[in-house]
């Protein structure tokens, strides 16, 4: 069994902590089907889970959380002191060609992918058509259905396989991994190479297999990878230093980068740089930087202007810029999308709708994922999931299409790109075949712009129910693909058929009800009301902010939340619980801490940093203050990173004091061994080196934030988030270490219908 | 002489810290046009300045700094913890409901504002017409231009007494001191109800008056005083107290809603609440808070919606919501702003041209304003400068139009409101008029809406020209105006100009060089050069960003940095200068410290807070570690406020700690007191209540964020920026007082030419 199991030894206290003791640590081994699953990957409190596991290899990280607080120790700041005026200038410049550099790459990404999936689907589409054509008239169009599942299956399966077998990280939108990407906690091979590869890859396979999946999630992932790679000049994954950006190999600088690689791909996504910035600073940024949001928003415009100028070299028109993005809805006039305000209660209604069916698809998808993670965790019965799924829906909207008799004359500016004339009358086609035969994109289009009349309400209730259940089956599989565009597909769906009933039933609504208008309306409600984004999709969607507000208000939590809540992530919302302020750090630290000396034996380093019961990532660095007292005053800060690369490097003092074996260590080590530091296993440490000594005055931070012991918590939130901090030194009122606090400590207090609950996920 | 002379105090080092003794303070008084003049009023290193000063009136703090940390002392901790779930979901509707009432009112003024300036300079403009008419044909048009300049001169003698008598804090667009305000830098008055009233009244009046001004700053500055006194239950103007929303009387929450209001206002101004958010994120947000964004996002829409509402109602189509804001600058369509790659090139260009014809009208408006301050800061003379403006404005625009043979034929679709026929055929009219017999917003969409050919290339050659030296002129009158749309309309009528030209000259360019696309652009370029506003623009005027970001690297300082800079406030930028690393808190720091014990005697509270020569405004309270040793260990931080409120209700403690004369004090003291607390001198402390004992415990902030010695200037910049602190308390390794950093201590840093320098005002 190809089953890659893992300990989530994050959940327990002492995992990020020098401290922990207090809690007891995981001793059950948890499953997690990262081998294929999607995003879902959690603690569920069933037993079941545990039972069917085997332990291939056992990491001991699975999530690692980022710092972004410099660690200012004597080398950054010799570092940072020697660096010319000019030096600054130079950083500066290189900021905004790494900026540049992954809007191009991202605009080329998104390039790529429009141009492979409009080609596959075209073929795809137009062979099926040919036969089903070809069938209509001598009967047999079973033979057209059973050849239109077994495509769109192929494409899926080879989508799939790649995903569930090669790279389980790039299985759904990415979006949810960079939601915590940006808030501090990196998903395991998040933004590696080969996860990118995978993800262009899949949601190519996923979007020409006809499944109801988007391709704009994906490159908002995609941007990510790229702004990860190119901003740190090397690739681990192919093994080439190019020595350059070396400056920017640390979580901080590294994090910029990704927030402008997302920001980026959302551009690419929907042609709205705006959009992009605006998504990128309410995911990530802690504190507004001004600089930062400039290099976002012209990695952002690079990113749209590179995927439109290869599209119009693409569509024979070189050089013309009109395009927006991967989503193109076409132009909407302006006097058909004013609006009046009397229209403004029925748009509140369609707000609650979309939340309201929103949370529907949300709480449907939560116990889809809770199954599949139970059953479908290995890879063969995940591709067969997705091919099973892909077959249905091709199945379904075979039927759908076959059993309506929605007609409709094939105007001569009838921009229907497959018409199906099926038993329509010559010069006729079959109005529910431009919803379903048809990439999902381009039905969002026609919903929009077809001219009133175009669809019949029957047609538009079926296809909503169908797509709203496809879609919600959908999301989840082990593919690349984004919920998107479905979401806007279904609610363009429904709110068409909303403004064609308003229509009909209201006196003069023929005149106002636009169909294509409340098509718009009811898209932005349904996007809302799933993924529950808000300020971005403001600008994205550019109209009737209304809505927004009403689904804020309707929908709880959005599906991107709630994968995150499934995968038990310690994500840090914006604000501490509002009534926790009787809780002090004296609470929610972890206790007694493990702390090393200024000069601490190698040996006492090794075993702290091997035992693997606790497997802590920072230590203060403490002067014993009296012989009797086990507390030491706190002198700085050292992670286990840093005393890696020190063991590694063996930075050694004899105990004689002798520096003779004390190699000068420079920061460039430390950004070579940047982000994949060893694990301690890997390095050998022998029984005479463990006598030495190691100096770490030199590479601590030797001015960690501490805050003392009656802080209250919301006081801790605030310092931990506005500063992006990763761990957090408690100290009494004499400077002696009394407790560490981590990102779990504060990521497991929750809100809950009885006031201030504790989250148990962060307990075990 | 009614000058009013104030001391600033503020900038002395020992101003805002409890130390500073090292720096010597400042001892000449300092002339400040606070009476008359706008806003740029500064320490000019002349002492010219000096001479011709009287002393009427001697404040000690003329900019207060705000404190966005609270004060988690006992009493709030109290109030918080006793507070239920339920307290805290109340506390959170009202928010929403002051934004929405902040939203609704500041919709309100606008629609107001709007009303008042169309039918006043309705009327003026007919009055002049008909005159004009009149004597066109028998001569003796001077008798027009004479009407015209007395007409114009009138309405802005009101605005200018107005503001230059009753409140100079309404002079100018209010921005720059908007953007103090969200940076955590009061100027005195700023959000005062009578501020508000005459800035209301101020720019109907300079706007109908036919100044080269706009009505969309102050619009900004309206919503943000409409927000600090309606979150704040009461007007302390008007005494008058509703007991409602007193959890929100403290700088934290005020400014929240403040920075509500501020984009309100935008939101109003430019039917943009997207731009409004951006605004407020951008000068205001140290960090991101997603409750507040929305928030934020609701009182611009609800703001947006009032506005058009009322004025659909005023325009006698009730209930047509599409015309955006203040400005409306008509629809453009959509293929008449399509651009094409060859054009990016010309719009770098004119991004380019708009930077660098910005920091031309920068540079001489700075100019300007020095000589103002340093001769014309009587409000006589103030009121006459601005009605010179206003008269020397109608008369420029007299003799252009009169020397103008630009006849154009008079359309059926023309929108002239006033065509002027003068000396033109039967059927045409003046097209120079068009341009400057108009409100400025009215010429601006002239510009991007007639037709090619509207305008020959003279005519707007020499509006250009005419039009920069007028607006730039005007900048800083005593009297409430904006620079937005004089901006708008330099840009667009160059823009036109430049449009044209390509039109003429490149083959095909009548084709694709659209006079109205061009005028947008140059619009936009102006603005951006002028202002240098940065993120919201690109929401404001919605297209060709690329031009912003070319301006950005053009244009060194917009012109609300340079008045805030000629005001010297200690404005914090986002990040600490780049070359800073070699600072630490040892050297910034304020030092030695004024310290409080925990419990002191009341004799030496009043003597430290009578000390005129230091006015400091927090102090740390210690506990003694030995007799010996003058440095105590930090247990807390109170700040002037704080100690003002206790001795003004007498909260003492006799010398033999029988608490019989200690009252129990209640936040509500600190609330109602807030947020003008008295100064020291008015309250009276006998020579007994000298002797009695104040304990300080229940009241200070027992958890005061604290830095070592040894962090660096950037650490601790980063630290204060995120946090928004006020003081910020520096200890050694025993957690004993050893210096104390504030705003100012920070803010006195920049890098200039010679790398790191520090600024001379800083230290007086």
């Amino acid at each position: 069994m190809a089953n890659i199991t893992k300990k989530v030894s994050w959940s327990s206290r002492g995992d990020e902590s020098g401290g922990g003791e207090r809690t007891p640590l995981l001793n059950g081994s948890e499953e997690l089907s990262g081998e294929g699953g999607m995003f879902h990957i959690g603690r569920l409190s069933t037993v079941d889970l545990e039972e069917d596991m085997t332990s291939d290899e056992v990491t001991f990280s699975f999530l690692s959380i980022l710092d972004y607080d410099n660690s200012e120790n004597q080398l950054f700041l010799e570092e940072e002191r020697r660096m010319s005026f000019l030096g600054f200038k130079c950083l500066e410049i290189s900021r905004w060609v790494i900026c540049g550099l992954i809007g191009f790459l991202t605009g080329l990404i998104a390039c790529c992918i429009d141009i492979a999936v409009e080609n596959l689907a075209g073929v795809k589409y137009y062979v099926v058509k040919q036969n089903i054509e070809k069938f209509t008239e001598v009967g047999g169009l079973s033979i057209s259905l059973i050849l239109w599942a077994v495509l769109n299956s192929a494409f899926v399966m080879v989508g799939a396989v790649i995903v569930a077998f090669f790279e389980p990280g790039a299985a759904g939108s990415g979006i949810p991994q960079i939601k915590c990407y940006l808030n501090g906690v990196k998903i395991p091979r998040v933004v590696r190479l080969k996860t990118l590869v995978v993800k262009v890859c899949g949601v190519i396979c996923s979007v020409a297999g006809g499944l109801a999946v988007g391709k704009e999630g994906p490159m908002i992932h995609s941007g990510a990878v790229v702004a990860a790679g190119v901003s740190q000049g090397r690739s681990t994954s192919l093994k080439k230093d190019f020595k350059i950006f070396e400056y920017f190999r640390r979580d901080t600088e590294k994090r910029d980068f990704v927030s402008a690689g997302a920001a980026a791909g959302v551009s690419a996504a929907f042609g709205a740089p705006v959009g992009g910035v605006l998504f990128s600073l309410e995911e990530g940024a802690s504190f507004w930087n001004q600089m930062l949001t400039w290099r976002i928003f012209f990695a952002s415009m690079i990113s749209t202007f590179t995927l439109n100028f290869f599209l119009s070299i693409y569509n024979n028109k070189p050089g013309d810029l009109s395009s927006p993005g991967l989503i193109n809805f076409g132009r909407f006039e302006s006097d058909s999308v004013a609006y009046n305000l009397y229209e403004i209660p029925l748009f509140i209604v369609m707000g609650a709708a979309g939340g309201l069916l929103g949370a529907l698809f949300n709480i449907l998808n939560y116990w889809l994922t809770i199954f599949r993670i139970r059953y479908v965790h290995r890879p063969c019965l995940q591709v067969m999931e997705a091919m099973l799924v892909a077959a249905v829906t091709a199945t379904v909207s075979f039927a759908m299409i076959y059993f309506s008799n929605d007609c409709q004359p094939l105007g001569p500016d009838q921009s229907e790109d497959y018409p199906l004339q099926l038993f329509c009358a010559d010069g006729e086609y079959n109005s529910m075949a431009t919803a379903f035969f048809n990439t999902p994109e381009r039905s969002v289009r026609s919903l929009f712009h077809n001219p009133p009349g175009s669809y019949n309400p029957l047609t538009l209730s079926l296809f909503t129910l169908t797509y709203f259940f496809l879609a919600c089956w959908t999301y989840g599989l082990t593919v690349s693909a984004g919920v998107f565009i479905p979401s806007l597909l279904i609610g363009a769906a429904w709110g068409r058929l909303f403004g064609i009933l308003l229509a009909a039933i209201t006196p003069n609504g023929s005149v106002w009800a636009v169909p294509g208008k409340y098509a718009l309306m009811g898209a932005a409600a349904q996007l809302g009301g799933i993924v529950r984004m808000t300020l971005s999709l403001t600008v994205i969607t550019t109209v009737y902010t209304v809505l927004i507000i009403v689904i804020h208000l309707v929908v709880p939590q959005g599906l991107y939340d709630i994968h995150i809540k499934l995968q038990s992530v310690p994500f840090l919302h914006l604000e501490a619980p509002a009534t926790s302020h009787w809780l002090t750090a004296r609470e929610v630290m972890g206790a007694p801490v493990t702390c090393f000396n200024r000069i601490e034996k190698v040996g006492t380093i090794v075993d702290v940093l091997s035992n693997t019961s606790t497997n802590h990532n920072g230590f203060p660095v403490v002067v014993p203050v009296a012989a009797s007292d086990d507390l030491g005053k706190i002198c700085g800060l050292i992670l286990r990173s840093q005393l890696i690369v020190l063991l590694k490097h063996k930075v050694f003092v004899e105990l004689a004091r002798s520096r003779l074996t004390q190699r000068k260590l420079q920061l460039k080590d430390f950004r070579d061994a940047y982000p994949r530091f060893p694990p301690i296993q890997s390095i050998h440490v022998s029984q005479d080196e463990r006598e030495c000594m190691m100096d770490l005055t030199e590479f601590m931070n030797p001015t960690p934030y501490t805050v003392p012991q009656e802080t209250s918590l919301p006081r801790v939130f605030k310092l931990f988030r506005a500063l992006g901090l990763r761990h957090l030194v408690v100290v009494d009122s004499e400077n002696r270490v009394v407790g560490l606090v981590t990102r779990k400590d504060l990521a497991r207090y929750h809100l809950g219908k009885h006031g201030l609950e504790e989250m148990q996920l962060a307990q075990t």
